[in-house]
């Protein structure tokens, strides 16, 4: 089946939405956060950890599974929840992003048919066109797909930017037109760059496609805070209320909390688990660098109010040790809790917005949060 | 408490035993195969993955926590157990085999005190006594502690046997003098190489010092299998009944079972964790290498009559995928499987030896172990 977005309750002080989304894999509720299994795997994450962190949707990249396995194994295998064990509901990106970001740009060649590059393994020549980026994810199986975009840099011209939009118009046709899952869902990204009245343009007309759902693309390139806030305000403005809307590639805690106050459901990154592998960790107090000496002899858990496995049995002195000696447990226990605090996040965040208090709960984490920085 | 070794039947066709060890975490069966934890976590397993593989004892590298963090951080975070969280008894070697083999030659001086070596991290001048390795051990709280032996290497001269042997002797009483942990046990070690009076000498000597438990040290050193398989029959021959007995660094499925033959109750390895991170899984029927492309559409798990939470869930397909693309969840799924199969091996030896057909068993495991040798 597709999905369906229930709008339960909004916030009678700001944008910020309570939601749930019924999919194939059971109803999850928004605004979520969507941990990201890049290669069909939540980097050093087991499947069931990721559930015990209380995810919803998972997310997994098109581009890298399309070259690694190749779609056919997966559809062989499955599909994606088989062949990866997730037995919830899961988000493919469209691959474009990684076609923009990985390939080089002398590589990299833009056409209207779509986007010549290299692979960034081997170097072999491919396309990814919207047709193709639809026919892999059809074959990926996954609950959610993208419509494949193209991702401009930071910053570019007006007439670039408005170009690129229509652009970005026409492949999201050519890819509504050959999705052909009856069991997966098709999102639409909203484009234009820091340009109000683009953004205006491409939402409506994105809109007028009528996709399952709504993603405020472009944003996280480079740009500074304000610019992205306004981009997400002028993204979401004339969006439908009864399609959930997606903030790709955002996790901080403090963005996710200026995202929701805006009328954002769903934001995916891999901000916890890649600064886990590298011993950092989210604590109410701010981020902390367990590689640091002062934590040698610290019996505390990560963060004492985490109710998360890592914080549940080990000490940050553990943890510290495992990282400085580079054993693998150490980034696996900082990614379970970095998961399930930025999870935990939206839980509190859902509640708060239930009860039309908000905005004094994202003024109360944000102060404790920034404590340390002042 | 110290551990109790309970002997509960002996085969009637050959030397394989049936026991129990209580310890201060429980009864644990023998014969036994013990994950080995290194810096305190064994490579990409969690505690709980590794019990619900059924293990008992699990081993710890008295070397690799000496030098990071150190004993008196582990002492200081209550103990090996509470550090790593493993709720199961824990063995500590003494660090010698890993001075031996860590450090360089020219870089190594053994004396009547202990050995001066470079530390293998940053060159630092180290000397790892007898007394030290003790020290060190009791601060780690294990449950058993080794004495510290020198470790020649294969082949050496009747002459330098006879010296290190009687080396040995002297400082596994230098050892059992300081030791002081009231809740951990001390296990002598039998050396003598290949030189069947060395090895009866080491051993009643060794005996008559009354340690709670006896290993056979000096295998697995370059030697070829029979030499080996003798000097464990060496070995054993002249240890009392009612102490365990631990072959260490044994964990191929043949030569456990070869050890069990011969008496032995204990075994550890880093096998078993160490060719899964090279994609390397233990079967029925001999190893595979998970990297090979014939297993890229392999729909089985690894071994179909394996009860693992890696067999139970992932396609041989989608590990594969995992090793070749790097993830670490392919390295851990196998380490599971790895060691819940010798731990598994185990499990049948003992219910075959409690029935007297442990030769039959062990004959027809080799079999279809070796199956695709021939």
């Amino acid at each position: 089946m597709k999905i369906k977005y229930n709008l339960l309750h909004k916030d009678k002080n700001c944008g910020a939405r309570l939601g749930t989304i019924e999919t194939n894999y059971g109803v999850v509720d928004t605004p979520m956060f969507m941990p990201v299994g890049t290669r069909g795997s939540i980097k050093g994450v087991s499947p069931e950890e990721v559930k015990k962190c209380g995810s919803g949707f998972v997310l997994a990249n098109t581009y890298h599974l399309w070259l690694r396995p190749g779609e056919d194994i997966v559809a062989y295998c499955g599909g994606l929840h088989k062949f990866m064990h997730y037995d919830g509901p899961i988000l493919t990106d469209s691959g474009g992003f990684q076609v923009f970001s990985l390939a080089k740009d002398k590589e990299k060649d833009i056409t209207e048919d779509g986007v010549h590059f290299k692979s960034h393994i081997d170097g072999t020549k491919l396309l990814l066109t919207p047709e193709k980026s639809i026919e892999i994810q059809n074959k990926l199986d996954s609950d959610i797909a993208m419509s494949f975009d193209e991702c401009p840099p930071y910053p570019v011209t007006y007439e670039y930017m408005k170009k690129s939009v229509e652009r970005t118009l026409r492949w999201a046709k050519r890819g509504k037109n050959v999705h052909s899952n009856p069991n997966q869902s098709l999102f639409g990204i909203v484009q234009g760059g820091e340009f109000q009245d683009l953004r205006e343009w491409s939402c409506k007309e994105t809109v007028k496609l009528d996709f399952d759902g709504y993603s405020i693309g472009g944003t996280s390139v480079g740009e500074d805070k304000k610019t992205m806030y306004k981009m997400i305000d002028d993204g979401v403005r004339y969006l439908p209320e009864d399609k959930p809307r997606y903030l790709m590639g955002v996790g901080d805690p403090i963005d996710i909390l200026e995202g929701v106050e805006r009328g954002i459901d769903m934001f995916d990154c891999v901000l916890p688990t890649r600064i886990a592998r590298h011993g950092q960790a989210f604590t109410r107090t701010g981020k902390i660098n367990l590689n640091n000496a002062q934590y040698k002899k610290d019996l505390r858990p990560i963060d004492e109010e985490c109710d998360c496995y890592a914080c549940q049995n080990y000490s940050r002195a553990y943890i510290r040790h495992l990282i400085s000696v580079q054993e693998m447990l150490g980034g696996r226990l900082i990614s379970i809790h970095n998961i399930r605090f930025l999870i935990r996040l939206t839980e509190e965040i859902r509640n708060a917005i239930k009860e039309d208090r908000f905005l004094n709960y994202k003024a109360s984490f944000i102060k404790k949060y920034t404590i340390n920085k002042k």
